[in-house]
């Protein structure tokens, strides 16, 4: 059962103290009334770009066609840098022209950008929230199935985070979870006919890759492919980034 | 007035920083286009059943028939541990048998236990997150109103905590809120009668049952019946787990 | 296009770990089972009535007419301090009477105050937590339309904090929010006139007021007219909170 109104997801780096996400949250509602509101999350850290990428990406794969998905981390705000939105796996995207929508458009491989050309009438435009001003009327707009032509001038060059995807023997730890979980960019069917992987990363020999977190002891490093379908480094009822002290950046080794 | 639309709750130890909760929610929505999702809190502290149990309990209190209440703080993922659903006061739970139903199964004696035998086609069921993979899905379909016992079949055998019923005469700290104030298993009507009525817990003599913040001194501590009607103990103005160093699991001595 | 239904936003002090804001929640719904529900912020700092209020104003702004914001600091719940509604720019507040409406009621002037009279029946009141048991009731009321009149009785002496406005040539520093961002109370028009004005903050010249962040080089300190239209205190790609050592209630002078 498809749902009854459509949807559009908020991924900020806002925080969760101050009014700016319900005032997005407002001007969304102004244009689409009927809209439903999901928060995916306000806590990217300030200007990542990457971590908001990578949060976007896991958000795009589990809403239905016609999702908007608005993604506001502009430490350009103010400057001429782009709006974008991108149409992609059927759903759409509304963020600066930063970066954010690397991993989705990566992982979606048929995607389509535009350069938002809309723009508020004059006086209602602020110099450090286009989150407010711009981006979340548009995404009101395009929940209501206005037409993104009208909205936005096709471009062939999105701005897109310089990351090297997975090979064969490596790979590289992309997003720290609020577990300590480590994600790695290596997609599950690079391991696929491996049964015999082992794993590395810098210094820590991390051994096999396991079905669940049970297959070791309390306390141990593993390595398994994470809800995401991609490689995680986990520790069991611990966190891999405090115990192993491995950072996003960090490269792993597959033999 | 009831509420035009289901209501499903989540509760859950997933913090606020990642896309899993929106999973979930995307999870919900697709069978259940039309649920109204009410989050409850996801900063239960990592794999502690017992705090999710009783939050899960107030959460189940206030809400109205037909809610479906969905609980995940799952450190068993992975292994053979069932997955349940539980009908009381007229609401479903849906969580791991773990113990997490304990409280409201506790508290509203009339319960009964099915174990989930719904799971998703092959190939949609990761080993780590099954709140996303099959208790969203389930949640959805009750909130539809499917029937329950199409998803489940009868146990009679939940996973329940060991927590001992508070008597007469002593109780034990059970939960700390975000205020510091500390929750007890002494239920209102174990003090009814008892109107000299003091209150001890280690070595702090807190006196008398008070009936606001304000019948002590800024700063002093004092037991009250919180708005849970269990007793707690508090410090006006401040944090009772702080100044007074008291912990979930210690005991309280009533005189 | 307007909402398709009433929206009924909450700001509170309760922290995101408990379960007392789904139970407001289902108490408004119990009322209006058709109401949005908006979260502005539950993390005001513990009973910190003026960042409250200045938060509220700023989703007041946003929000369409008939919106009702419930509003709970309330450190002196159980005392005899009143609850009171407001009605100004055509929306709802609802709140203690503790100064918590004072940002809104002066930047909105046309308002009218009303004691709330409505409680429930006899032992659905508790002692410490009368957002769930009186304010969320009356703001389920209020959005499904129950007139004021029948709820509440007209005052004329609201609480309102004693806050100076800002002069010609001083303001002060009102607020601080999640990126440290020092927000004073000195509105855009005060500057109007003066592009040469030059802001200073206790020991730090800031230098003149600027456009965007981008205006200066990364790490250095400006002055900017920020998203509510009042002049801000930043440091680009910073916090001015922690490097300028600046706190609420601190003065600013304008030259």
């Amino acid at each position: 059962m498809p749902p009854d109104r459509p949807i559009v997801t908020l991924t900020t780096d806002f925080g969760l103290r101050d009014a700016y996400v319900a005032t997005m949250k407002a001007a969304i509602l102004k244009h689409c009334g009927y809209a439903r509101l999901i928060d995916v999350t306000h806590q990217v850290p300030r200007h990542d770009v990457l971590c908001g990428s990578i949060t976007l990406e896991r958000a795009v794969d589990g809403f239905p066609a016609g999702s908007v998905h608005l993604v506001v981390v502009d430490p350009g705000v103010g400057t001429d840098r782009r709006l974008i939105v991108t149409r992609l796996h059927a759903q759409f995207i509304i963020c600066p022209d930063n970066g954010l929508v690397t991993w989705p458009w990566r992982v979606h491989q048929e995607g389509e950008a535009f350069e938002l050309t809309w723009r508020p009438s004059s006086g209602k435009l602020s110099s450090t929230f286009h989150g407010r001003d711009i981006m979340a009327p548009v995404a009101g707009m395009l929940a209501t199935g206005a037409a993104l032509e009208t909205l936005a001038r096709p471009i062939d060059d999105p701005v897109l985070l310089d990351i090297s995807p997975a090979t064969d023997d490596r790979g590289t730890i992309i997003h720290v979870d609020h577990f300590g979980n480590l994600t790695t960019n290596v997609p599950q069917r690079l391991l696929a006919d491996r049964t015999t992987l082992s794993v590395r990363a810098k210094h820590h020999q991390i051994g096999a890759v396991r079905k669940t977190y049970w297959d070791v002891e309390p306390g141990k490093a593993l390595a398994l492919i994470g809800s995401s379908g991609l490689l995680e480094i986990a520790v069991r009822d611990g966190s891999a980034e405090k115990e192993l002290g491995l950072l996003v950046g960090d490269e792993v080794t597959l033999r």
